[in-house]
């Protein structure tokens, strides 16, 4: 894409009430626009960002047969009555006669019933969806970690007595989600951490991501690395995992909550099996517009921005450093190169930008990696490739540039 | 895709309630789920048409250069009061602090303050979004064609004056409108109609669909195939495009709706060029769920639905019409072959279905071409070919199948 054209535009500064790492560099990189506290715009990059993340969502989501419905926003309150979860404050009301979904039990669980009523047999049926959700959170203000609306995979599991378990498909599911955070980068600063089941069920799994930005605390186990969220603490005095007593209080950012529903809402709704039994649910949720924030608040440095490539909006950054006819046509001929292997190119063709200007905004908008052009490097028949995030430089003949592409990107998508 | 695990069922009636063709079959058909009057939801073979109507839609957008971005369906009361838009009925207001979007340029106009604010120079600047809308639809009662929440691609032009103008743009759009129709196998039956504003603009143009599930009833000139809406006839007696004063009465589904708002907007949020005019503004709206709907209640016959190839959820549907070892290794064999081109196959592979409960559901489901291995097929050496829509029969030898398949999808996706 030529960035002279991109709708999205640098900014020196911030809103001035933006005080957490992740939107002030998501807003100065052109990422995402604020529309008021705790609701964001996703601009042309950002939801670039958005659509990666849950793309490998999905793929993982589809390893394991799990099947993509979409589900509606607007919930009868009727529904949310039955399982007495109509009070809950954090659930915006739509005239006193809907609610908008902020999880979607009270809908799946009914939806389920036209079709796997009294069966005897589910084999590990999950479905799940990629979609917006709304909560009224009071103090929206961590960016977009916690805001009002956000998009959110939601996976739901189904399981008769008997068969595949639902305690399997649980640690199933937890092993899902850690080749989504590695796929993601942010694994190594993830946290299994038991949590209460708030609503759901009596107690839970986060992955918590540590980050001084995080809202949350854990207690993260110096042997064996399990968490146990700040909540439910006072419960354990032990690590549940390995026993031992010493823990590391941590800051953290819940990317991901699973929990056993059991029979809690099947019973409900009359979801049952072959012999009248209510069928056992599982949920599992995963932030995809949080994750894209946890990311923003790990992956950065003083300059800006880091994209892991799996996620970035563009791998390539292509810097035409002056507007010379050669320059110009040289870096063209680049980005006409990328163009075919796909669009994972950005090339900065801008004429009213000085060399330094454009390295300053690369490195704001954190493009893995540098392709950088200039009469120095051409001289010496070479281009500068320079990785944002290690700060590495090295010279590339043109004919070792295709090589270089292919090293870096994942070619199945191409 | 295996028919025995996809989470979908056909069923032999749809809810008593639904009086319209598209629900009707559409939920027969299993592709979609109906929560209450209005709200639905779109399990794994209606998702997978969304999916393909909208990347028609995104092709069509990124062919003019209109990028794309992602806006909140929750917006501040302030915004709409600006407008004098707050009060219009048909918002679903939260809680009297938010409304839910049915529209953005309550929200599109102040955020492009932020990007083009004081700018000479345009060059057809365009963003759109395909984003969940809600609309508080009193009588919704016409399955997909007309619900409470619903997916729309909205895109918004922005122009200076002197450069590429609004008008220009406008008409560019009707002939993407157009080649979108094409695409989408409704542009037969769709008329540019001139219609009323509505809060937006003086007059606007909307692309209506003929079908006698329509709630739009619109007025065809016989000469020259231009149409008005029954909402302004009164101000129209003569055809706008060529004077004839014989029209013919259709009732017609409005697939999308293009406005010139000129400075409606710009001007109450200030978003000005370089002289300080307000920016000129269009606005183009497309209906997803709608259009898929209007696809439904033109393409179906007797036995079920006839999904044209472009957004069918599989092109090919292989039948094992009974469960020999024989057949079913067949079957699985063009499966498998199938499944390397790309995932454009369900396989009916379920063991407790008779071969006519087979050929029903398939007609149903309207896949464009059925593959049938039978015995009395498999030994005369041949698979037979039935295509949905037009009925014809052919027997192809098996090194003629890669030949057929290649004929049908379009192999640049795969």
């Amino acid at each position: 894409m030529l960035q002279s054209k991109i709708f999205s535009k640098t900014l020196k500064n911030a809103p001035s009430d933006e005080k957490s790492q992740n939107a002030i560099l998501l807003i100065r990189a052109g990422f995402i626009d604020k529309l008021s506290a705790g609701i964001y715009s996703y601009l042309p990059l950002g939801l670039k960002v958005i659509k990666k993340i849950e793309n490998i969502i999905r793929e993982e989501m589809e390893k394991i047969g799990a099947q993509e419905i979409l589900m509606p926003a607007l919930h009868s309150k009727e529904n949310w009555e039955k399982t007495g979860r109509w009070g809950i404050k954090e659930m915006f009301k739509v005239e006193d006669k809907y609610g908008l979904g902020w999880t979607h039990e009270e809908i799946i669980t009914p939806l389920m019933k036209n079709f796997i009523n009294n069966v005897s047999k589910l084999n590990d049926l999950a479905v799940y969806q990629i979609q917006t959700k709304f909560r009224n959170e009071p103090r929206a203000k961590s960016g977009i970690l916690r805001t009002k609306e956000f998009i959110m995979k939601d996976l739901y599991s189904f399981h008769c007595e008997g068969s595949d378990s639902l305690e399997n498909y649980y640690e199933k599911i937890k092993n899902v989600y850690w080749d989504i955070f590695e796929r993601l980068k942010i694994k190594e600063k993830t946290y299994l951490t038991l949590a209460s089941g708030g609503s759901f069920s009596k107690e839970s799994h986060e992955f918590q991501t540590v980050t001084p930005a995080g809202e949350d605390l854990i207690y993260v186990c110096e042997n064996c690395g399990a968490a146990i969220n700040e909540e439910i603490k006072g419960n354990h005095n032990e690590c549940p995992r390995c026993g031992e007593k010493r823990f590391k209080e941590e800051k953290a950012i819940e990317v991901g909550n699973i929990f056993q529903l059991h029979r809690k809402y099947s019973e409900v709704f009359g979801l049952v099996d072959s012999d009248g039994k209510p069928i056992e649910m599982g949920c599992y949720g995963m932030g995809v517009s949080r994750v894209m924030g946890a990311i923003a608040e790990i992956h950065n440095d003083e300059k800006g921005l880091i994209w892991p490539t799996s996620v970035a909006p563009f791998v390539f950054h292509i810097l035409a450093l002056d507007s010379s006819e050669e320059i110009k046509k040289s870096a063209q001929k680049i980005y006409n190169e990328l163009s075919l292997i796909k669009k994972e190119a950005l090339f900065d063709d801008r004429e009213n930008k000085s060399a330094g200007e454009k390295l300053v905004d690369s490195d704001l908008l954190g493009i893995p990696y540098k392709i950088i052009v200039s009469k120095r490097n051409m001289e010496k028949g070479v281009v500068e490739i320079k990785d944002r995030q290690k700060g590495t430089v090295k010279f590339l003949k043109p004919m070792e540039l295709n090589k270089f592409y292919k090293s870096k990107i994942c070619l199945k998508n191409y």
